[in-house]
């Protein structure tokens, strides 16, 4: 089967396989996402990345933390179009999921971070985020000695809390984040019932349609750049980055992990439901018109994305000061 | 020992007493708090509490949650002076603990609500904090089927979505979130090398001095109404629900289970550090200045009041909608 897979001006791309190649393009979810040699795992370094990604003490106001818009309870996103923060103010695109981010690069909407470690510093800062300075929540930090001491543990050193520490551990604990045994991973892994008759159809739509061009991979992303025709979107996406006039109004793929759970979608979450999504990327990306039918299928597909949700015990964060 | 303990205009207590009677004002936490007839305790009725108690649902922003000020990774608190809510505007005062409320009556400074249960529905209405109607709480849960499931199993009935359910669900769920086995429950029931030397000998002060003349009962609480000069204050308090013109600038005692982890103190959250607590306390409602031996003796007797803080999963909330 010839296909031609044109979702944008900027990506278009002749795939010229099987469907059955296609359907190689996505995996299950690795056990264990890529960790990058200058940051390893350990469990110390998971519990203070925790505690750190809870804790507002990385806010202006000292109210909002990582996890206020990244909520673990809603699949680690808030379920607003756009996100809101400091002063309550609202943002110019819809929360991320952090749910399998450690699969997925660049990071943001617009990919102006490498990595998970670069990505996390970027709320913190920002205005409409948490309003923060990097250095003040040095000093927060300094002031509380149970976390220097963990610092301290974690990364050694006499000035142990920088905030490259402070990336590295909230990225090792994003990394500890992810959704195994989705219907679809048991599917790949060879349990044929593992997706309903409608899902199973949807999955074929999925690959003969064209929308695993860009949603492959682990993670179902690319990670590429493709400009899509979003309801209500006058965001420039990727060019705030390059400045490149090829790249107004691209955005970087999502993911479609636990898709069901993180509405509502585009950058700028002006759709509210999941069959809704598919229709505008049906005639924004594909170009073309999906049947009713069509659409269910695909959206009995995407609600077989949902993996098993990571459980924690809610952390108690440090409480004495200086 | 005659002590004459007079730590307001509006209560004086003479106190006939000797210290040993004095301490038994004092008991360990009881294992179960008080639990009404018309809300007895089921799991499922605490599962619904929990998720209820974390969801952004009931808010109009839909971004706050009772979790979000009574922030259990902080002991139920915020840390903040006084809360801020909607539009991350602060309100009038400091952010009571969850913690143990279950063994306090009535709820709030000002003591408007006489249970848990009428507790529960005010915030969700402040315009300072959660800024929602009690129709609309109920018509978004009704969004949501497995709300609307979880509901019926537990209260049964046609039409289970209602204030009166919502707010027995959460009170439910307050009901679990206590701290036993302090030091000072160790020490009361007996076992004498639970309080350091100086943490005893601030026992002792406490009832000496009088601070267990209002600080008593199983959360050091009595639930009465006191006229204690603050800094910073001009809040009526009390005044606001009954109009008495004695009740003015009166609030009610809070408790000092976990006080080392609830800062900062006073109604409106003007008293950074524990120490200074024990030194206003001394100097404005037992008039009497404290040396400071005996403030770091008090002290040290406050930071054995810390219990065993509640351990549970963080929830995953219903995201499916009608």
């Amino acid at each position: 089967v010839l296909k031609n897979i044109c979702v944008s001006l900027s990506f278009c791309l002749v795939l010229s396989v099987s469907s059955s190649t296609l359907a190689g393009l996505i995996e299950p979810l690795p056990a264990i996402p890529p960790i990058p040699a200058d940051n390893t795992m350990t469990p110390e370094k998971v519990e203070l990345g925790k505690m750190l990604f809870f804790d507002p003490l990385l806010s202006g106001s000292k109210w909002i933390s990582c996890a206020t818009c990244h909520n673990p309870a809603m699949g680690f996103t808030d379920r607003l179009p756009r996100a809101l923060g400091h002063g309550m103010s609202e943002g110019p695109r819809n929360t991320p999921t952090v749910l399998n981010a450690a699969f997925i690069k660049p990071q943001f909407w617009d990919g102006r971070a490498a990595t998970l470690e670069e990505q996390a510093l970027g709320p913190i800062q920002a205005d409409v985020e948490m309003k923060h300075s990097l250095e003040g929540a040095v000093e927060d930090i300094n002031k509380m000695p149970e976390y220097v001491e963990m610092f301290r543990k974690v990364f050694g050193g006499d000035k142990p809390v920088t905030p490259e520490n402070i990336a590295k551990a909230i990225a090792a604990f994003e990394r500890t984040v992810i959704t195994p045994d989705s219907p679809l991973d048991r599917y790949l892994e060879g349990d044929v019932q593992a997706l309903s008759p409608e899902a199973a159809r949807g999955f074929q739509l999925f690959q003969d349609k064209g929308c695993i061009a860009c949603h492959n991979g682990p993670a179902l992303t690319d990670g590429g750049f493709h400009i899509i025709k979003v309801p209500g979107s006058v965001d420039l996406g990727r060019y705030n980055v390059t400045k490149e006039e090829s790249d107004k109004y691209s955005f970087r793929t999502p993911t479609l992990r636990n898709v069901a759970l993180t509405w509502p979608y585009m950058n700028n979450g002006s759709v509210a439901t999941l069959r809704e999504a598919v229709e505008v990327m049906g005639r924004e990306a594909l170009h073309t018109n999906l049947s009713p039918e069509e659409v269910s299928d695909i959206e009995a597909f995407l609600n077989a994305l949902t993996g098993d949700m990571p459980r924690f015990e809610y952390p108690i964060l440090p409480s004495g000061r200086l």
